[in-house]
């Protein structure tokens, strides 16, 4: 399985589809969004932090763990750092595989994952 | 939730994200690629025809009823007809909603419904 792994401080663009082989039948992409409204209270955005050496190392090893049960072709993970408005992407993963459903398993764990064992953090910041 | 439907025999054109509210917090896009093998077969391609006035009907009905399940802000959902070459998509779905849980789901059982009741078929032409 190819992995790209990426943090950025800049606003997230998301990479031209590159197809491993022509056996990739499926795509799923997930954006994660920074919305208004988090515990009733109304945001202008989130900031992100990472520990970025530990937390490439963990998402590498989430990868091969779930690949190994739902194997798929590619992954590309990028996480926006520092500060990002409502209505922007904090997030972005894409994965390929033979058929929808090993992306889709691979994908909906591979974020579950993400949140509980990845150290990255978001803090809020009220409006105003 | 916003409901776009379309078929189209050109190459899938992927919307520009249109966000409903700042209450949205995941974007799941799917696109289902044509492969080169099927049943061992190597393929050039498939061509896709549907019966568009019923299969439309269907895809709205369909996505009315996971709505009430899994509610979303909107879905996208584009589907190529006539010939598609391998590597290219025939299928292209985007589901908005508050969080990734409903989104998922909606997607992938979206398609699950598309495959078993939508008048949309595929012939296999062989390579050559």
């Amino acid at each position: 399985m190819e992995t790209h792994i990426a943090f950025t401080k800049s606003v997230i663009v998301v990479p031209a589809l590159a197809l491993p082989s022509h056996e990739v039948g499926a795509c799923v992409e997930f954006a994660g969004l920074v919305r208004e409204t988090e515990h009733d209270r109304a945001l202008a955005g989130l900031h992100y932090e990472a520990y970025e050496p530990m937390a490439t190392r963990e998402l590498a090893r989430i990868f091969n763990e779930l690949n190994a049960v739902h194997p798929c072709a590619a992954v590309v993970f990028i996480h926006r750092l520092g500060w990002v408005p409502v209505g922007e992407a904090s997030l972005f993963v894409r994965v390929l595989s033979a058929h929808r459903g090993e992306a889709l398993r691979f994908l909906a764990t591979a974020i579950d994952r993400m949140k509980a064992d990845v150290p990255i953090w978001k803090s809020v910041a009220a409006r105003g």
